[in-house]
């Protein structure tokens, strides 16, 4: 049970403490402010909080969260609300923490190769900070213009960039928490090795706000890649278009970009923003989109080069190479906006299935299939460097619900797909509101019991983000 | 307090139920056997084991952990024993579960890149054989031709590699493990990215055996680099040789091994081995041994002249390029067996102190002067890239137990002054039973007690690798 369903009224008698803390213009009960942080772009659910508040430090944080655990108010984070699994949506009510003042870049250091943020920067701002320092930092989730790092932190993002250089977690060195008794802590130190004790970071990395709040964050960063090149390639066959996916990794390429589009996505997208960059011919299925980066460029364009010979023992169709930034920046587009472009033609709920890389064609045929057994259109688009393919689907007159029964055997189908052939339900949006229905698929019983038990002794009062991930029983 | 303090004929009573299940040759209880399990290579420790048992698979273990569970047996895991911070010990006697018959390589999976192997494996073995596949586990640490993969996840050992590819952490997809209550659960999924559910994964790596007893093991593997470089930079000043290692990585170069030997160090190491690979002149008070690696022979040549070129600010001497593997294997076997050799030579525990690398020079300065303030020969080596530094320590007189009142203040200088320097205890090696009296010089109580709960989570009676890390009160 969630420690207490939203009431409004019984949470007055805190308002003042809270404003008090916070200054009461970064307390808000009116309907707007409420109604805006109702949603996020997890499709069309809508939950309103009862309080929104927007801490500057983690101390005022500390303080407002001591007085929910006390009272067993709900309290829910949210970043930018970019989130796709409903991690930020305060489905008990209670107090919704935004963390849109806390955007500060603490420190880049330089000597250390390391940034201090606040949760509330936008992940593309951190990016262009340190770059121009020369840094990099390169987890970017197709979001990355509008979502909060701190978001990224809460479901572990990962982006195209993640098959060369992995994810959040790859880079979360320290936290700062407020844990949901409202004391502070640091997870870890500021160091790139560490076997001291319990790794409370990464625990807290991906724990979609359920163990605490996160109020600083220490990354490491890379010296940023001189170079890049990028390739876009058309298969007429999806199938095919995985099978070479594997091959390229086993011939000793590792690519800082490996994306699948399904050529229907890809014309929608194309319409959507308007784009003529690639023209697609009737026989194409899917594109690959390659890219890799490093500081050599002749090493690069042998790469390239090995590459695309590589690829046509996929029967893959002519190869257009990017010729400059412009034209790069028109493909990132293109990929970066595919799944707001297919989400308003109607394909809804952006699953999120991993596989191991090399099942990927079987991860895409069984997809194809079930669509045809539940009678969905299905699109599919990802990183399939990763093993990571993202699919939605559409059905006339079908709209998404949690319990939509049109909608829940047939991913239930998916997810027995996706874990026969050694994968999970999610590769970089955490579960959330939406996909704990099928975790049972995933996970054994005895996984589950430890989780919660975890959840249970970071929050014995279960007030933060309540019901996300599991239920407490 | 612990579950119950060791007490062999309290035991006897469930001998023949071990029997049963795991063959009564594999159930030890004579005191030779014992013996050999009471030490592992952390200074001269010693506590008996009242039984060790040699299970083959994790149903059998998973039996015997549901006797002890019941019974508040303590349980101790233990890998091939070449732990340095007492991990393996089993301080409260009971049941010491020995991995050495659970050491096959499952599966080599070349399509993605991954294998999956039981604990028992040597580390070295299981690069050898991913090797010969042409692809690359890369954390090798100094005692990996002994050393098991398991107890490499138990300490999320790092190794010469990590400053380039990362330490164990960074390479585990996946964990089969008995948990305290006797139930077998998978950690995860064996795919690269990972969004599902709490990460129980990198909660696992690194618990030094006090959450779950590890039984499979999947990893991710890299495509072996074709070649590799190495040189050898003598110093006359240590503290210029540690800024120089940031300077490298400022520059943006990323070495595959950036190591640090002080020279007293070397020349013990040198006549340990019978070595005159390396000639010292007598101002020179530290090497740095450095690495890079790649595809491309003419990329590292051009990276190593340019690191060559850069070092020349930091007042470098001569710098060494090894010409052929056997001057490499030279190198490295010098550098992989300085901590046998300073131990042998009276130099006592190896402290494990880790620090963000620019702060390099200030440790090394800080801990000279610690050696003077406290008395005490100090010698440093170790993985400087990383900013993670080895310290022993010698004094005429002064034998090594976990309540020397000579060593413990100095080494509690030692870790207060790394915790300032933004560091922490311990990098590669854990905490074990030798470190746990210094945790709270860099924890919160609040971080203290949420280990303490997370253990408790996993572990309600106690048993499994009791007094490790932390006692519970």
């Amino acid at each position: 049970m969630p420690a207490q369903v939203g009431n409004g009224a019984k949470y007055l008698a805190h308002l003042n403490s809270f404003k008090n803390i916070l200054g009461s213009n970064n307390v808000f009960t009116d309907e707007e402010s409420l109604d805006k942080y109702a949603h996020d772009e997890t499709e069309n659910l809508h939950f309103l909080p009862d309080i929104v508040i927007k801490p500057r430090t983690a101390e005022e944080l500390s303080e407002v969260v001591k007085i929910c655990n006390e009272n067993k108010i709900p309290v829910t984070p949210r970043g930018a609300g970019t989130g796709l699994s409903g991690g930020a949506l305060p489905q008990f009510g209670g107090v919704l923490v935004s963390f849109e003042r806390m955007n500060s870049i603490i420190e880049i250091d330089e000597r250390n190769l390391q940034v201090t943020t606040e949760p509330g920067v936008i992940t593309e701002v951190l990016q262009n900070a340190v770059k121009e320092k020369g840094l990099f930092y390169p987890p970017d989730p197709s979001s990355r213009g509008s979502c909060f790092i701190g978001g990224n932190i809460a479901e572990n993002s990962g982006g195209p960039k993640a098959v060369k250089y992995g994810v959040v977690k790859d880079y979360v060195l320290n936290l700062q928490v407020v844990l949901p008794t409202g004391q502070i802590i640091w997870t870890g130190a500021n160091v790139l090795k560490n076997s001291t004790g319990y790794n409370l970071t990464q625990l807290m990395v991906g724990s979609e706000g359920t163990l605490g709040l996160v109020t600083k964050i220490v990354l490491k960063l890379l010296p940023h890649p001189r170079y890049d090149l990028l390739m876009l390639v058309p298969f007429n066959d999806i199938e095919k278009a995985g099978a070479a996916v594997s091959a390229i990794f086993r011939a000793g390429f590792t690519p800082s970009a490996l994306e699948l589009v399904e050529v229907n996505a890809l014309k929608i997208v194309s319409k959507f923003v308007d784009s003529t960059a690639v023209t697609v011919s009737d026989d194409v299925a899917a594109h690959l989109i390659i890219e890799v980066d490093g500081n050599h460029m002749e090493t690069l364009m042998s790469e390239m080069e090995s590459i695309a010979t590589l690829l046509t023992e996929f029967d893959c169709g002519e190869v257009f190479f990017a010729d400059d930034a412009q034209q790069k920046a028109e493909l990132w587009k293109l990929r970066r906006r595919v799944a707001e472009a297919v989400k308003l033609a109607g394909y809804t709920i952006e699953e999120d299935t991993v596989v191991p890389r090399a099942n990927l064609p079987a991860l895409i045929n069984g997809v194809k299939q079930l669509g045809n057994e539940y009678d969905f259109n299905v699109v599919c688009y990802g990183h399939a460097g990763d093993g990571n393919l993202h699919i939605r689907i559409k059905k006339e007159g079908c709209i998404y619900s949690l319990d939509n029964p049109d909608v829940i055997p047939a991913l239930k189908a998916l997810f027995t797909l996706v874990k026969s052939l050694g994968g999970t339900i999610s590769g970089e949006h955490g579960i959330g509101l939406v996909q704990k229905e099928y975790m049972d698929i995933v996970f054994e019983e005895a996984n589950m019991e430890v989780m919660k038990k975890i959840k249970q002794a970071f929050d014995p009062n279960n007030i933060l983000n309540s019901g996300k991930i599991f239920d407490l029983n």
